[in-house]
């Protein structure tokens, strides 16, 4: 009933503006207002409403406590139907959850009830320009006063959701530095900063934070992205989160969650486009089968073609795999909050090292799976008149949003791996071991089965290969490929998700037991599954032959000294 | 000079408006009008004058006999500068070369040199709505009369530079169909016919052809992408050119040079994105290298991380591997016309088995080199503030134009390596081993020449393999892959390019005559074909798994049975 009202939502309110907001995109007056799509607010509203903000918070926060499996499935379709939409709520949900875990009852009950309702916005505010992606260099500065605020001061870019009309005030997460702190994410501290802060009077104030500017975006043209300016009037508050210099370790409890939800939006965005392209290819008749050869007999429907269908299921693959990943994320998140002690354990170490996975396996993937929307469109797909181009745009940015794939990768293979003595990655793979063995119970699941197998064998002979510059100190060679790594780490846990996939499906047909669907929908989750192992899965053994070679051809220590 | 004055004309007249003509695209004005940007004009005229349009064409009929290796390599400069404005100019070319080729003296004198003055505008109008790639197809009606011409009716879509306020009249190369004659692709005459048709009096008259509407695009956008429609007033007419029933076949022979130069046009588009990102890489500071710890270290320009060096030469590996083998279709298209007798057919044979190789290589690595632009600049290359972002953009039409790459696909593994009994392929490993064996002169080459020709090997095992289907008569089993036969040949050919390169470097670097450059630029190209063979080629033998696996997954008969 929940996901029902979520795909009514979808489908009402938020994809009838998917291509208006992007040909109206969110827009900077010049004079600190930034523009965006009349509907903006109406669909925020609703969002709230129907508790699509604050609906997996606890009852005492003001939420449902739904599971984050029930929440984000929301999400996916709000993000399949439109996702800059979804951008802001979901970045309102995730502030909200920072504050409920790190703050002050005074803070929560300032903050967190007025962003469920969807009045106020809720960001994340790290970037700053000369920083990007360092977040060791930012230099936004908190002067403490006697009075228990900050004073702050600095300018921070890239802020999404960051001061637009369609919300009456802004909570931004903004990360700054204490003076006198340490220098480095060691001297980082988490501040609550309001575009209008509440006095004591109950009324609010204008705060000192300007929007001086946005960005105009090839994608997500709806999504509004700012530059914000923090104390231009040196009236600028600031209130501390938790403890002074404990800022990033904070931040990354959103993080972690917003990597996840990248993840699960650009398997959702690429979602939309495979099934716009689907549908596109059930209904367009063009050319005839390679073996009819006379001209004469009337067109086939394209999906009639093995081209196009090596198209669709290259997507279905991808999008479908990528989905599975993300829910298998929000589920280790609910299990790891719904159990303590060495059980939690193991599904935090699971979510720490499948995040940066998913993320970037998502983002990565997604943009080639949209690619094929376009090419089994032709000519149609590059234009305006059909989604799926707007979809490949949108895409984009989820392989730079929340640490780029390269940031990503430097987690996955420097911090994931290596976690109290390989413990993840351990964890990973008796579980992968786990849906092996049960696959091997299925003769048709077998060769699979065994090709998983293999598959990480050979990964653990590229760790072994690696460790030994680890071990020998030479960090950079040790992770000069680690985007390689990643490539490889991703076609294997989509792997196994589609095997997991198909003995859930080989189960269910051996039982006799389908449900309401019909047989066809469980082999096809074994045809493709098949598909993917066929097509997709090969290529992990290409990216191994990259990480086992031992010439070092990047990572060059003088660049002037190599003419590129 | 030729090549230095195509530089100067990209640079002041072209690159200034690339951005310019994005942000106010070509656009129908619904009074039969298509507005282009004000300088398009003036930039057509520009290159006409300097001979962009008809330089390649023979003195007689007003060019310059420059070789397409000078002329494709100015084009290469217009096509990195500003790609939509080299649509235009390379449109005008390929359509003379068409009518002077095959049309009879009057239409030459009376087209061609009004194309090369840049006032005309040729266009090639193949695609119908109800047909789209399937030529086949099409219905677009050609009437006899008994005064020469023919009188046109039907429908044209996708025309790009069809009509528009830049040039006074339109030269459109029109498939179409004779009454009564043969149903598919025998059955197709070709006709020039004019917007304005010359009357014997000198005067232009209106021919009957409206522009009917536009297509709004995802990229190109300066590039006018229209909807004709020929005798709506039953006065359209149309001069057929040489015989009738043939049109396809001479149309063939644009449509190969169109394919070769999309090709390069992808390759010239992502090799600006390249310089881009590689000028941005060594500007922008962010971070310290891996092996610093000290957060007080001033950053390291991103040029220094192991993974942007990575990205980069991804890059310079696709962009240059790419413009190589353009490069070497432009030199195979000059000596194919320099020379006769069985050598000619040895350089026609080449050409005809590489080109479909170049359009899809360059257009579908050439649109993941671009995404690889973006990731450098980070959240910056998303921004509008860039031009990488619209190279991305601009190119993602590349593997659509002129034949999608399922169609080349069909092309090269279908025709290309079947013709005369495998000539073309036997012609092209006999070129790729004699430059094996110029490598194995070179110590330090000798390993690169030893995995070429183990790919090579691997090819003809391939080939084998799918022939069993070929021979059994199981042409859609044969054909089903195609995609990924061509993605592998693609990195061989590409691993082919680099080692011919390195080759050359190693000459150079070996006999200290270097010229003008400096060692590095030989000892780069070294480097970055040992790059190409260690990330790039590697995923040759992943496409071969899939091509030598024995299950066919797609090619699925009744879509209906399959739940997608």
């Amino acid at each position: 009933m929940i996901i029902e009202s979520a795909r009514l939502l979808a489908e009402q309110e938020m994809f009838p503006f998917f291509k208006a907001m992007d040909e109206t995109p969110a827009k900077y007056d010049g004079k600190g207002r930034v523009i965006t799509h009349p509907q903006l607010k109406n669909i925020i509203q609703k969002a709230a409403e129907q508790h699509w903000i604050g609906g997996s918070a606890l009852f005492e926060h003001g939420g449902l406590q739904l599971p984050e499996m029930i929440f984000s499935t929301g999400h996916h379709l709000f993000q399949a139907a439109n996702n800059g939409v979804e951008g802001y709520t979901g970045l309102s949900s995730g502030s909200a959850g920072l504050i409920t875990n790190f703050g002050t009852k005074e803070q929560i009950d300032t903050y967190v009830p007025k962003i469920f309702e969807g009045h106020w916005q809720g960001t994340m505010a790290l970037t700053e320009p000369q920083a990007g992606s360092s977040l060791s260099d930012i230099i936004t500065s908190a002067t403490p006063t006697d009075t228990g605020y900050y004073k702050i001061k600095g300018q921070k870019i890239f802020i999404s959701g960051g001061q637009h009309e369609a919300c009456e005030n802004f909570v931004h997460l903004t990360l700054a530095r204490i003076d006198g702190a340490p220098a480095g994410v060691k001297g980082i501290s988490l501040f609550i900063i309001p575009k209008f802060r509440p006095e004591p009077d109950g009324n609010l104030a204008f705060n000192d934070v300007y929007c001086a500017g946005d960005f105009q975006k090839m994608g997500q043209r709806g999504y509004a992205t700012t530059h914000l300016s923090f104390g231009d009037n040196d009236d600028c508050r600031g209130f501390l989160v938790g403890e002074p210099h404990k800022g990033l370790s904070y931040m990354f409890h959103m993080m972690n969650g917003a990597r996840i939800s990248v993840g699960q939006s650009a398997a959702s965005v690429a979602m939309a486009a495979y099934q716009a392209s689907l549908q596109y290819a059930k209904e367009r008749p063009q050319g005839r089968r390679l073996s009819e050869k006379d001209p004469s007999k009337p067109p086939t429907l394209i999906i009639n073609h093995a081209d196009v269908q090596r198209m669709l299921l290259t997507q279905k693959a991808i999008t479908e795999g990528a989905l599975s990943l993300g829910m298998e994320c929000n589920r280790l998140f609910d299990l790891s909050h719904a159990i303590s002690g060495e059980e939690r354990e193991k599904y935090f170490l699971l979510l720490e090292i499948l995040t940066p996975i998913v993320k970037t396996y998502s983002s990565e993937q997604g943009s080639r799976s949209a690619a094929l929307a376009i090419q089994v469109l032709g000519g149609y797909g590059f234009t305006t008149d059909f989604p799926v181009q707007q979809h490949y745009r949108d895409l984009k940015i989820m392989s730079l949003y929340e640490g780029t794939t390269g940031i990503q990768s430097l987690d996955l293979l420097g911090r994931k791996v290596t976690m109290q003595n390989g413990k993840a990655l351990q964890l990973l793979t008796e579980t992968i071991v786990d849906t092996i063995t049960k696959a091997s119970a299925y003769p048709e699941l077998q060769p699979y089965a065994a090709t998983l197998k293999q598959e990480l064998k050979r990964m653990e002979a590229v760790l072994k290969h690696l460790s030994q510059f680890a071990q020998k100190g030479e960090i950079e060679r040790y992770l000069a490929d680690a985007t390689v790594f990643m490539e490889m780490a991703g076609y294997i846990v989509i792997g196994w998700q589609w095997l997991k996939m198909a003995v859930a499906a080989a189960q269910k047909l051996a039982a006799k037991d389908t449900g309401s669907n019909p047989e066809s929908f469980y082999q096809s989750k074994i045809h493709t599954m098949e598909f993917f192992f066929q097509y997709e899965l090969t290529h992990a053994a290409a990216c191994a032959e990259t990480l086992l070679k031992t010439s070092a051809l990047t990572g060059i220590s003088d660049h002037e000294a190599f003419a590129w």
